[in-house]
């Protein structure tokens, strides 16, 4: 694998995901955590994943609370290809201030953005997928989404819906996505897989920086202006950042593409995960091996310090405490130190409805 | 409420108490812990209970290591009446120091023996049954014991089989007790009940010192010999004392005596639970009131901190940490410092499999 001429990787990191509380915080979210056990947090195997790519091009967009920690986690990243939004402006803002700056640096440039909190094992088949794509952008008016082949019928999931090849007499794979469709129901969901014509969105886009900014142009025009007037002038950020609109790239561009016809969908066969809750983070971790003694509980954490008897499920062994559990099945423990989770990885979903009740009480502290 | 001439109430204290591990410890042991939630220990229970009778006559025996904790407790216990064992040796060893003690200082001593590890409601039905057992033992060569009414068919306590009237002529309610019985599996525990002979056997004994010492010397005359050396020489209490034999009261002197046709029961009607582990003080704890927001957790320690979605069981908050329970049904959680366990009501038996784990392992710190 070589780099791919004038590709950049651009690694949005946000998002506290309150689905992993008390794990995940606003102040240590779930990107900088190693939450597969490598050694490695999930930001710093993004990195790793992209190096191949684009090594020396790399942008990372993140809080401006969570600059210091990216800088550690990422010591091999320069300085100025770490950008820190003022204020959270959600996912158009994050990656359309990356593609605003490197339009000014490369008027060719090609991004592939690559959020910072998904887990991905199949490197090879990530790369493969990565490339055909850039290849596609770079020669075409296109926004490029990877399209995920879906292992089950997910109902946490978007779906891309793809239509024909778009390069039917050559031998690439892209096809056009004739649409976004939303988390389905169990059923609908059913339907997807047996068509053989749906994938898995998995958020990630690769696109001409250029024509991105431009086909937000087209439905939201003063947020591209405001995103190409920061990058004209950087010191203007502060001073611009709060007044851009707040909005979600899908909705902001990929969707609007989709429905002029502007959007390819690269299939990639590689494994996927947003590790969205418990459940996700149990079933990520828990496949292959069981641990010692019997018992199937997975242990994210020091697994010498947690004791089970005829239990499964996934304890997060965030202290140095002891912790012992005893006859549950498929429980949930996460053990910090300021807060405890004890619930069930079918209820995994509920965790939120703790965080906003804690929100509610002014409980701040531990969010 | 009067005083009972000669009566003196003994309270042991000791016995860690495995099955409520991580709540009760080595260091801590269950009886220093407000498990009521009325503010006062259960040692201060205990105290507060045998005042009416026995204000200035309570002699306390306890490990020498929590001879510091129990004055602090205690703080109207004269510092002579507060007896610390240099070893456990069992209780017959401890109630059987406070008798050769009292043996000396008034031969005509009845005692009162009351672990301090109990709960008991119904003050006024604990003093009448008490004050009479102290009559009978005063009059009579007999080991008294209380005979508490059952309300279930419990299996985890010991019962004992009453005999006829000792005194058909007079209005007491004392009967012979013609024998202890051990843990009843399900089926017997119920037989016992619909028969109504039998009673559970809490281990309160009222007897005069010097009989309790006699009947000892019967069967274990150099154990008997060895606590009335004691008594007469305390100075060679440390000397003495590691040679006792480790018995329990009810193997050394009420079984034999119940053969010998020398125990009594005098019958009471007060509550009574030695609340012996966690699914024991969900239900203490959990009786009349449920906690609101349409849940049923009931929490030991600072509920505020305690948010629960579809839970029910008990929650011990012994940290600041806030807590939250998800989905679980009769889940049973003790959060301290150092430990967490995370069980089920029905399986709260199996706690101390994993005091025994963490035993086998080393980690002596957390027990």
């Amino acid at each position: 694998m070589t780099d791919i001429e004038n590709f950049w990787a651009v690694i949005p990191a946000g998002g506290a995901g309150t689905r992993l509380w008390p794990l995940s915080r606003k102040g240590a979210p779930k990107f900088l955590h190693d939450l597969t056990r490598s050694g490695r947090s999930l930001l710093q195997e993004t990195w790793d994943r992209v190096q191949p790519l684009a090594a020396d091009r790399v942008l990372v967009v993140t809080g401006a609370a969570h600059r210091p920690a990216v800088a550690e986690q990422l010591p091999g990243l320069p300085d100025d290809q770490l950008l820190a939004e003022p204020s959270p402006r959600d996912s158009m803002a994050a990656i359309g201030l990356a593609a605003a700056i490197l339009e000014v640096r490369d008027p060719d440039a090609v991004l592939g953005s690559f959020a910072a909190d998904q887990v991905i094992e199949d490197q090879a088949g990530f790369l493969a997928c990565v490339r055909e794509a850039a290849e596609v952008a770079a020669a075409r008016d296109v926004v490029v989404t990877l399209g995920i082949e879906p292992t089950h019928p997910a109902t946490g999931f978007g779906y891309i819906r793809s239509g024909e090849l778009l390069d039917p007499a050559g031998s690439g794979t892209a096809r056009t996505v004739e649409q976004f469709v939303e988390k389905p129901d169990a059923a609908t969901a059913a339907e997807y897989l047996a068509s053989g014509r749906y994938r898995w969105n998995g958020g990630m886009f690769v696109v001409r920086a250029s024509f991105l900014l431009d086909q937000l142009a087209i439905s939201h025009p003063d947020l591209a202006a405001g995103l190409r007037a920061i990058a004209a002038e950087p010191t203007r950020l502060d001073e611009l950042w709060g007044d851009l609109e707040k909005i979600a790239i899908d909705h902001a561009v990929a969707e609007p593409a989709a429905d002029r016809g502007l959007v390819a969908t690269v299939p990639g066969t590689f494994d996927w995960d947003d590790v969205g809750d418990f459940d996700a983070l149990a079933g990520l971790l828990g496949k292959g091996a069981k641990d010692g003694e019997g018992h199937d509980v997975t242990v994210l954490g020091d697994a010498a310090r947690v004791r089970t008897l005829d239990a499964s499920g996934i304890v997060v062994a965030g202290t140095d405490r002891e912790v012992a559990v005893i006859g549950l099945d498929d429980v949930v423990v996460v053990d910090t130190g300021d807060a405890l989770l004890v619930t069930t990885r079918s209820r995994a979903q509920d965790v939120k409805k703790i965080v906003e009740a804690l929100k509610a009480d002014g409980v701040d502290g531990v969010l």
